[in-house]
């Protein structure tokens, strides 16, 4: 199974000044997955087997929640093609 | 484990007038799934289990490869609380 | 110019159970603008032209912050013809 | 008024090989605007006041149609503060 691409961004319910330090969290255990990802601005991508990465943003909303949100709304991009889709092909250009 | 929201729109590389077609597939694969939804306008909006519904958007994608399209971007959405979440508590009032 | 299809989801930073009280706002304004739409479980998507449309948009964000909110996530998905996008075409099929 | 973030990721309706090409179009202009910006494996952020921004994302329907797509799905997410919001106290941590 080729590797595809997977955006995440969380937004837990939990007051404004905490937001950084739950989204850090989820960054955190992203990190600790192994898989590639690059954070942005506005959500993280991995890169990864399609299976793997959703485990991962399944796994997200418990971290949420652990770390005392209520509710949870992710939003959750995939980029999927069967042969394969790579972080580099698309932001290479903009390296800088 | 309780009932969630997962909120699908599928975007297929295909010609723009054979996209409501692939659209229309995933759409009928989620009927037959079992699970509840509702179709809106730019997304398919499911109730079930996270475990469940992230199968489902897994499964959306082979969909819409099988039926032409060379790559796939969702979009996807998930409300999650650890006691549930309803499509009905978010629309009741707004129902025609 | 024709009129093409917007769906917003705010996601105010206030406490969860005040969450839909200040989405509720969000709608009443949308209802009062006179423009087409339709409320879904996770965004409500509306119908005229992109320069309204954005216009809504960007007052939904003060809207949020007046009922309490201090930060204001939204996301806002736009489908864009030159030949015009009606909710309609995209729904019928799917009408209960 | 007090800049925010406004993320977007557009989808031209062309032919998957030509993708890129379109999307290369929409971040020149972005370049060419002025604001800051962040290009992203799966979206492009940008900072500045949400009246520019918004104007940004709106032109940027009109690229991909004049770079040939009939049709354009953009996703677009605002993180909106009235005392404003940056993109390097959301990503300072994790710069390489």
């Amino acid at each position: 199974m080729a590797n595809v691409n997977v955006s995440l961004q969380v937004l837990p319910s939990v007051k404004e000044e905490n937001l950084y330090e739950v989204v850090d969290r989820v960054i955190e255990y992203i990190k600790s997955s192994g898989v590639k990802y690059e954070v942005g601005p506005m959500e993280t991508t991995m890169e990864g087997e399609l299976d793997q990465l959703l485990e991962i943003v399944k796994e997200a909303q418990n971290i949420c929640v652990k770390a005392g949100a209520p509710r949870v709304v992710s939003m959750v991009k995939i980029d999927y093609k069967p042969e394969g889709v790579t972080m580099e092909e698309k932001i290479y250009k903009y390296k800088k």
